[in-house]
């Protein structure tokens, strides 16, 4: 590991969860932390997010090996102008955010020259802030790296050498299909949840605490993940824009059959659907993507 | 507890949880089990899904205080028909299914004069046959009942009293609310379940493997409930197909409220919708109807 010194820019969930993943599993690394918020950086000082927490970027960042932008993918762009002149010329900027083509275009244009290798962990929980980290999210997830073009391999392996240390599985490819491919499994999954939650809870002939009583019927599933921190998420559908309105128009279509089939009465065509889509569950839990109990091994 | 023998017919997860249910709460009461399936039968009987499994529906009826249905509520009007001359005149009989106005019409017709007080449990797993019963199944989790305006007191009493003994809490409401409050907090975060993992199975730009791989980005969620019966859910969708409609139109006009956002850059809006979800998903976890852990409790 040539990495000796890492600075965490954001200490939310996954600034928080990178900065005990590495304490956990490199005793050999120093981790440095900043937040702009003044009681988060108090927070994660309690915490023990990281070996020292720091109240400047040029603190955070002075002699990093690499530097790690946590925060959400609307702020890339400002936080990278403030650390422009800060940060060490050897040094690798990374970030975990969950589009890729935006962050990209904002880091390489805000710290010309310097060594920028984006990545997205695909990893989280429903919560956020300095409380939520914890240092085993990322132990059998994926992290895809979106290298540019030009980036040195051997920058590449060294970002590699330091996701897979923290339990995590790599694989490079390129921004754009990366922002294709989250859009499906991440994006539109989440934007699906806030409107069917928000949907639900607008309703006049249905009391809200009828929704809640009777939500073990599915919709409490849905609610998880319609609970996730909604600046991460504004930001998230405003920079992968096309891919989400890509996906979305496929999804609307897939309704509109799905609705035609149910008005018109044809239960083959439900059937036929309904029955395609065990095989995908039983491949997730096969490739330890969820756990195989029913009902997400929730307490009966 | 008046009732002294149960006839279970179908015994797939709800039949198969509600016979060891009976059996672990209500040992007083003799419990008989039924299923078309020869192959089911075997099964129900090897792990004792009920006192006694019948060959017959003819031998399963006899003698009961209550019947309970538990089929698709496709195949409810069939059984009734076939229960008619079977079912003993003083005896209850009910069902489980997830639409009550269909399942009513059929019992009526097929039974009258018959004291029949249609009920939804709502709870279950996204397994399904004579394997996937628990006896814990109910407990803790609210069940409906929708009698009819002219169905005797003492009886739907009778029959509250035995759902509470298995753990559950009683709530009483007309079967045509029933059907509307379902449609939203079970039928179409279904049929949306259903939709996106076809979606995300039919992509030629993204693979299989990638949607796979990438799930834990909130994708996997949707899978759990997508891997439900089909034949359950066809059935459910075409039964309540109106309120499933209703509540479709309103869903898809918040989606492409949602859509617009997106496309004009509006962040205000996205932003105050995600902030709106968080508090029903609190008021769900403070009502018992979900785990407090993040991540469903998922290992990590």
């Amino acid at each position: 590991m040539t990495i000796r010194r890492v600075a965490i820019v954001g200490l939310g969930l996954l600034g928080g969860s990178l900065g005990l993943a590495i304490r956990e599993r490199l005793s050999e690394v120093k981790t440095l932390g900043f937040d702009h918020s003044e009681e988060t950086r108090r927070r994660a000082a309690e915490r023990g997010l990281a070996d020292t927490v720091c109240d400047t970027l040029a603190e955070v960042v002075r002699e990093a090996d690499l530097v790690l932008l946590c925060v959400p993918v609307g702020a890339m762009k400002a936080v990278a102008s403030d650390l422009a002149a800060l940060v060490p010329a050897d040094c690798i900027v990374s970030d975990v955010g969950s589009s890729k083509q935006s962050v990209m275009r904002d880091l390489l244009a805000a710290l010309p020259g310097k060594t920028v290798i984006p990545a997205h962990p695909v990893a989280g929980t429903e919560e956020s802030g300095p409380d939520a980290g914890f240092p085993g999210l990322f132990a059998g997830r994926w992290c895809i790296l979106t290298p540019p073009s030009d980036a040195p391999p051997d920058r590449v392996a060294e970002l590699r050498t330091f996701w897979e240390a923290l339990g995590a599985t790599v694989e490079i490819m390129d921004a754009e299909h990366h922002d294709l491919v989250l859009a499906v499994t991440s994006h539109i999954p989440h934007l699906i949840a806030f409107t069917i939650v928000g949907t639900a809870s607008d309703m006049e002939e249905v009391t809200r605490s009828e929704v809640i009583k009777y939500s073990a019927g599915g919709f409490r599933d849905f609610t998880r993940i319609a609970a996730s921190d909604p600046t991460m998420w504004r930001d998230v559908f405003l920079h992968n824009r096309d891919a989400v309105l890509e996906m979305l128009g496929r999804f609307s279509e897939d309704l509109t059959a799905m609705q035609r089939a149910i008005r018109s009465g044809d239960g083959d065509t439900l059937f036929e659907m309904f029955s395609r889509t065990r095989a995908i569950r039983r491949s997730i839990i096969e490739e330890g993507q969820d756990d195989a109990a029913p009902d997400f091994g929730r307490r009966h």
